[in-house]
């Protein structure tokens, strides 16, 4: 069977290799994988300077595919069911502990860029039947994120308002579960084109920050000077401190990413006076996951895909992740 | 009667001034002060620039007295008791609101370092018998606010370990607070003498940090590598850095003060893979008063009071308070 | 003005008096109704023999009217603004103590079944602007107590399921509910009829329990045998048992009413193995008031009124929803 | 190596056997068991009519050993470590689903009188080390469920009080785990003896319901009229009525057993008007265990043991254990 490995650093050093398919373990599943989808961090494992682990590593966290053999101790999962894995295939439930990050597919851990893949029966959940393939492969990380921003460590309800900062996987998940969730969204973004395909998947108001920097002044008018409920960060520091002012006394800020880079100066005092909460997120546990695709299943949600690629030309994936000119997930098919 | 105004800026000009004893209104609670304390905040609003507000303001956030008048309407409390004026006037139970913020005594009302007050019977809240009057008077501000981080938006339980920086009103009380609920307690301070002190109040261990200032890598070994479960943040963005190294994944850091200003930057990314908490906490609300007291009249909890000013030498208090040399509060003896 | 007043058990005992035009206290603001809706208590209040504060009582909890005059202390409601009172006019905000147990409308003080009524201005919400008059009276009670129950108390989220029992005031709010919450719902009548109208609200699916009488395995086989993550109870100990059955493994019952009596026994050992949690639930603060319009306004949801008869035929609207024909809320129109 | 074996109905029907020592799977430790704590439970399961799956069954869940050997893929435990199997080997952490009610030790799986043990290193958790084997021992089940019930369901904190029921081995360990976290304890019992001794644990107050049955005014008298905070219920129906008089306004009653039986007539109604919570509590999983033994080593607490017997005796203890005389937990000691 083949699969991708990386040799190096840069994308150029992903490549497809051969080896014989692997057997289950005893509590282990054997999935052949239908497809795979990317995330910035996959980009960032390849492209940057990186840990010793990287070298020989199966890229990729985020895929589905069928189970085709079982461990004979396997009880949770039958042949011919259909699967993604767990980002952290080590956090179950309750708190994520020290040894989890471990346990990360595509980084710490091979990951699913792969024609065959085995993990631990733990660590794959069943994916809601109406999603296909190169839908279902875009849940376990960026979904699975927003998921637990907005409903586990956050309170988002009914009535409430979320801002979303630009369209990247967390954010349209974001979007796409508050809407569900029955909260309005506000989404920013540099660009025109994405800000009216965001309010197309529902999205109730949209404002390019690149003509009107002041998003924070915007959000509140947005929402008759309270501010909004709940911010889904993406940025870091720098976008940090226009969230602290776009949110309501007693808000949630959701740190889910820090694109924009880790320096900056953050007004602590306002996070006092306002009474804010500043939640770290981290995708997510199998049964968040799992309580994820139930709503995913109810509402029969679609993950927005932009682009698939068919799984010898993985690496133009990943080319055109790197580009940011894409709107919802870049997928690879690895099987009919 | 006899009560402080602030003229301007600078310690000396609250002065003693004379006017008629105030009669409640149907709803309202006379109280003959019998002791007030002092926080840096009411340093902070005569020493600084402030707004206009300040003009003629009777100073002071925390004190005690005994109800000696009732409104006609007034169910709650009865002439006799003894009373703290809660903080934040408005603010009752459930979340703080906007029109909160305009409540605070000693701020954008008038405060209680005088010998009559009226205030609302809803803030006001009843006091555990076995306290001085000195004692009694501390409880407020600084105390609410430990008592909130901790135990409101916190979650600190038996068996835990919290963080406190220095030995400052809600420092202490934070600790004293933790203790009771079975918490186990690391202080920081630049004082060997105090650190003795804080560790005779039942901390388990302390550490100079003007000689060792790298306490979060002390705070990891304290707690065998894994950091602790809570720290009561009182530094803002300068400490808040080595806040976030010193938790546990999946902590808590409060946010109670900004005690070494507002600039600096904040490792965000942190925030995000340890899953941490930043919760700000502006003191608390008279349910979470309420609560407090009952643990404070359960365990007898006596705060620590340092020194205690006749009236007429209450701005002898606010020097004595400047000087930093204080170890629990600076009490104002208004009434035999 | 004019008003209803109960002079003694039985609907007959409503009769229309006069009196002056009140006027608000300095605190209060004065409120020309609008229109007012009944709830069973209204009816259990006049028709079973009762306490003695009844004699001579407004009654009816829940209505809308226009401000026309505010009290000199009054900051939170302005003149020609449309208010709902509220069920308890004392709970605010955070936990209901004993004393708000006192201060129900309707009930232990008077009611809104009048031309002319004065509120504490902590008293009083405003309304959504898209309801009629109609619909906003029917808020105070039903809806805030199934508002309460689902999100409050409740943990209910999208992707999950929620069953309901009947279709009175509490069970269709919480459909209604529900339902913007992504949540899936499903509904017991032993009416066909009412059973195709909560389906045409939203309702998933629907058992008519007069012939099917075994609704709790009918609510499993509706969930793939794992059962209701939340169920909303009306009918007490007579339906409990079922409901236990029906609820998944660390699922949710809230305890909202006793319409089958309240004798009866309770499979106790089931609460335990299954670890459920039974939560009463008692109407509602002013703060989740608040959140539950914010949701009613974003949503542009309507209450489903049944009829509305003139403010003469008060009496009339009793005897309806005395019959139990009703889908829907019965509202009184007090003023155009 | 020799274990004991239940064979048929009757505390007779528990025999010691012998078979090889068995060998841990690839994630698998051998346990070398050193001491054994016997519940109610384990009394029922032999005592009562049962389920096939008693023939043959290892019994007892509760026991600590040393780990003598780890299989090829453990990672969690080492050779030599002291540890404690989990009552339900299924239930890692977060909530507890279906599949993991059959990983009971010593009913639906093999349990731990025997002198070795093989677990899954999932199923086990390291033991405070001040704590005796035999204090170890007590730790898996009741000790789990009082911690579950008090602080993860349970709001308890400094301040309150909580209600326990008799003196077994839940309400003791409450009773310890309640001292610890500050609150303060009610306890009522048949025995003034095990009164006596439980106010040396040190409960508040103690009474004797065969004396005087009405304990619900009782606890009602102890907290001023208010009522307790959270009443941790192991009657069943039968004290149920009673722990819903006895709880304030708000309370929570923890349902941990149905000891007096599963049936009679609660009153749903209060339920309702005073808003209290019912949380059924079974046990608990890893992730709280390991909590709990944060707490039990940061305080050294010495869970209460009444007998030890020898492990040929094991049946001895079985037969003390029905007598209902202990106070505190009875032990078998298996080996030095």
């Amino acid at each position: 069977m083949r699969e991708y490995r990386v040799r190096g650093r840069g994308i150029e050093q992903i490549v497809l290799t051969e080896r014989p398919t692997p057997r289950p373990g005893k509590r282990q599943v054997l999935i052949r994988m239908k497809a795979a989808a990317l995330n910035r961090r996959d980009l960032m494992i390849v492209s940057s300077s990186l840990p010793e682990r990287r070298s020989g590593l199966v890229p990729v966290s985020d895929g589905v595919g069928e189970v085709v053999e079982v461990g004979s101790e396997v009880s949770r999962v039958r042949i011919g069911e259909r699967v993604c894995g767990t980002f952290l295939q080590g956090w179950q439930g309750g708190h994520m502990v020290d040894a989890d990050t471990e346990t990360a597919l595509g980084g710490e851990r091979d990951g699913v860029l792969a024609e065959y893949v085995t993990l631990d029966e733990r660590g794959v959940v069943h994916v809601p039947g109406h999603l296909t393939d190169e839908e279902a492969a875009t849940l376990p990380c960026a979904a699975l994120t927003a998921w637990h921003a907005l409903f586990e460590t956050g309170r988002v309800r009914a009535g409430q308002t979320v801002l979303i900062q630009g369209t990247g996987g967390v954010s349209l998940f974001a979007l796409q579960f508050a809407k569900l969730a029955g909260a309005r969204v506000l989404v920013i973004s540099s660009s025109d084109e994405k800000l009216g395909r965001a309010i197309d998947l529902g999205a109730a108001a949209g404002l390019n920050y690149s003509r009107s920097p002041e998003w924070d002044l915007w959000a509140l008018e947005q929402t008759a000077g309270s501010g909004v409920d709940h911010v889904v960060e993406v940025g870091g520091p720098q976008t940090l401190a226009r969230s602290i002012r776009a949110a309501r006394r007693g808000g949630d800020i959701s740190v889910t990413g820090v694109l924009a880079g880790d320096g900056g100066a953050v007004p602590v005092k306002s996070i006092l006076f306002k009474q804010l909460r500043l939640l770290g997120v981290f995708v997510g546990s199998r049964q968040m996951f799992e309580a994820m695709n139930r709503a995913v299943a109810a509402h029969e949600l679609r993950p927005v895909v932009d682009r698939v690629y068919p799984f010898e030309s993985a690496v133009d994936a990943y080319r055109y992740l790197g580009s940011a000119a894409h709107f919802g997930k870049v997928v690879v098919r690895i099987a009919a």
